[in-house]
């Protein structure tokens, strides 16, 4: 395990010497590189660390289980510019608040730069917002200093349904406001994209948030994809995708892939 | 809400005097009536709690953001003879040991009656039984006296990691083996069941175990589901379907369904 160590962060510095866009937008830095289904097991968590620090992407996003994990291969932040994000409550934003404050405040013990969180849905198809508001703010006070993602299952929710969820976020502290999880119907569209980016400008521009971002995710498998939602307003993505975007990427730029 | 309580405690009364079966296998009383989805609200949890007294399931099973509500309505089990269920790191199991644990231990603080656990699979998939065993070691000695099913989630998983997973949950402490989340590839099957009650009988005969239960989950819809599923060995039956199960189960038997 220490070789692997000494190897991420090798590979980190020698990354600093290529533009793997070209000069283009570079989408790599702005990917969460993901493996969250079940079977994914330590050789894919370990093999997903090394693809990041390869590739330059913001951060490995993975179920708590392999938080410890992940953040011995990445050592510090600084190390390999590579972040620690995982998944709370994941992926139906259902269990008790509770529940999801301890998963993040152990998150946060083991290290994690980021935490994604799942909205409660319910509540919010119910109109319950002051429910769903309170299980963010909840997540919030327990990952003070941390990057919060709110993911608001666009999927599953009615154009209202976006605008209050959004809203709702915003308004409880989000940092991002995320479009899918992955595991439920729909993908991440440019128009849920523009739609939460309007919403999340008008809240900024009342004065009532600062200035949040957007992660588009779900279903973004390729470089094409991710320019789109990046043209539609979303500064990170969620792909588990990232190795194929990245080397689309460079070939359509002319930039190298980073070996 | 205290309305409720009583229209609900009434009904368990009168419940008493139908045999909804007209004298066959009842598989009401062996139905966890189940909603899970993130969609779920209020009304819906409140609608599963008076289906689940009016039908003479076995428990309703819900996300622990419910839990608390659906213990208010069923008040305690004497009254209403139905259990409260709660799903614990679901549907993806790969949330933190230490996350499972706490989920658990809120839970039993609301008087949950079972507790439904999904497996680590990443850990099964890697080989690494003594990961698995350990997390669901925890849960079972944060549930001491209540129920604890292990979902092993077969549609992921090959014969032979059936068999180990069955294995190391019936070794570990579970009093059911639950095939399925519902939430993942594949369905409940009874060549399933009939290789898990194989491997549990296995392992009683050689001592090494008590008798370990069966509950199938996922993808069972009908009357005719449910007995293939009970012919097969299961025990215990998920299914969201429950009411129509039962209206079919009366239909085909001369039995009443209770109003």
């Amino acid at each position: 395990m220490n070789d692997e160590k000494n190897v991420l962060t090798e590979q980190a510095e020698q990354k600093d010497a290529f533009d793997p866009a070209g000069g283009a937008i570079n989408v790599c830095d702005r990917i969460d590189h993901t493996a969250l289904k079940p079977v994914a097991t330590e050789e894919d968590i370990v093999k997903l660390c090394r693809e990041a620090v390869e590739y330059g992407f913001a951060s490995v996003c993975v179920n708590t289980f392999y938080l410890p994990l992940c953040r011995k291969l990445l050592k510090e932040k600084d190390e390999t510019g590579v972040n620690c994000c995982v998944v709370i409550g994941f992926p139906l934003g259902a269990c008790a608040t509770e529940a999801k404050i301890f998963e993040t405040l152990y998150a946060v013990r083991e290290g994690a730069d980021e935490i994604d969180m799942v909205i409660n849905v319910g509540a919010i198809k119910a109109g319950q917002d002051e429910v769903a508001a309170g299980d963010i703010r909840g997540v919030r006070e327990a990952c003070r200093g941390k990057i919060l993602k709110v993911i608001i299952e666009t999927g599953l929710l009615t154009d209202e349904e976006k605008v209050r969820a959004t809203t709702v976020a915003a308004l409880s502290g989000a940092d991002f406001v995320k479009t899918c999880t992955g595991f439920s119907a729909g993908a991440a569209t440019t128009a849920d994209v523009s739609l939460i980016r309007a919403t999340l400008d008008s809240l900024e521009s009342a004065g009532s948030t600062p200035h949040v971002k957007i992660k588009a995710s779900g279903g973004i498998r390729t470089y094409e994809d991710a320019l789109s939602m990046i043209f539609a307003g979303a500064d990170r993505l969620g792909a588990s995708a990232g190795v194929k975007i990245a080397q689309e990427q460079a070939q359509q730029n002319g930039g190298q892939v980073p070996v």
